[in-house]
């Protein structure tokens, strides 16, 4: 069957394809930041031409969550580790965001842009992280209470929203004054709420 | 003089006209948000002609600041009242802004611009507004050490980073899903490290 090996070969070419071109967005994004790109200069930085970047990516929307999707499956395999609380898995993933400022600067405009209806792409998919994220350190939390290490009367859903809340805010303050803000201490507060367990939180 | 008394009344009026934009920019921003806001589209919206806007505001950017700026200044008397903790004060804070949806995301809108290179003017507003909140929420914590209600332990500048960050994050995931999301009670969990103290604070 040389026509569907054809076939097979051409989708293997195109999925390649579209994986390079993430990976220099992610590198652009990393190095740059987000400002003022459109499609058009993200193509122009690295190489690709428009149409061959519209034939992955429908919109800069897209693309911008694409990115930003893909270097989160990159670097999340630790993004609430099974071992760590709360509030350490969070403060962790803090730490690795310190390295690509850049990083942190596209998922501020991927959550402002959320907030605004003329990005529906972009809404669904920050909406659905933050439902994930919340769940996902909700049990955790419940985790702990069952431990007996966070007070039982701590709403664990409510918990959640605030840990990711506040390493959100945070590193927004960071990117603007890197000297007058640390992440990493101001999130180790929260330990004092929600305790990791085994001294592996705090610092 | 009257010469002087004509500049006195044309100063006045000018004022005046600046103001008079400011209400309507607000009224709008609240109602509809900063949605794709131009100057150009808000002169529209409010029925004054680009050349006016633009004799008042030199661009986008000084608007969109002096509109925050001026609801601010609006609101803010109890912004971090005497009486009150420091998370208490943010929490009231957001309860105003919960009825003004697009004034809190506008400010989400100020916040991402002002980590990008091309809103300078954003940047230095948002950068000082952080340092003004941050100083004012680290003399309340200060306060509440020396008092003895809040653990001598506690860094004041981590904890009053902690409460800005934890409160902008909160508003940001309760425009997403608002069903999903209580910012007092979140917020309120943060008076368990930094209690108000008189039984003020808490639900």
């Amino acid at each position: 069957m040389p026509e569907g090996t054809e076939q097979r070969r051409s989708y293997r070419k195109g999925v390649e394809r579209r994986q390079q071109i993430l990976d220099h967005a992610i590198g652009l994004f990393a190095e740059r930041g987000v400002d003022g790109a459109s499609l058009r200069s993200v193509g122009d930085s690295i190489g690709v031409s428009h149409a061959a970047l519209r034939h992955y990516f429908s919109s800069r929307d897209e693309l911008l969550v694409e990115v930003y999707r893909e270097h989160e499956q990159r670097t999340q395999d630790g993004e609430v580790p099974p071992d760590r609380g709360a509030v350490e898995g969070m403060a962790r993933s803090a730490d690795r965001n310190r390295v690509v400022p850049g990083l942190v600067q596209l998922y501020s405009t991927l959550t402002s842009d959320a907030l605004q209806d003329r990005h529906p792409l972009t809404r669904e998919f920050i909406r659905e992280r933050f439902a994930r994220v919340r769940d996902e350190l909700a049990a955790k939390i419940a985790e702990g209470q069952r431990a007996g290490r966070i007070a039982a009367d701590v709403d664990a859903a409510d918990a959640a929203s605030l840990v990711i809340a506040a390493s959100d805010g945070l590193q927004v303050q960071w990117l603007l004054e890197p000297g007058a803000v640390d992440v990493r201490r101001s999130l180790e507060l929260l330990e004092r709420l929600l305790p990791s367990g085994d001294g592996e939180g705090g610092g």
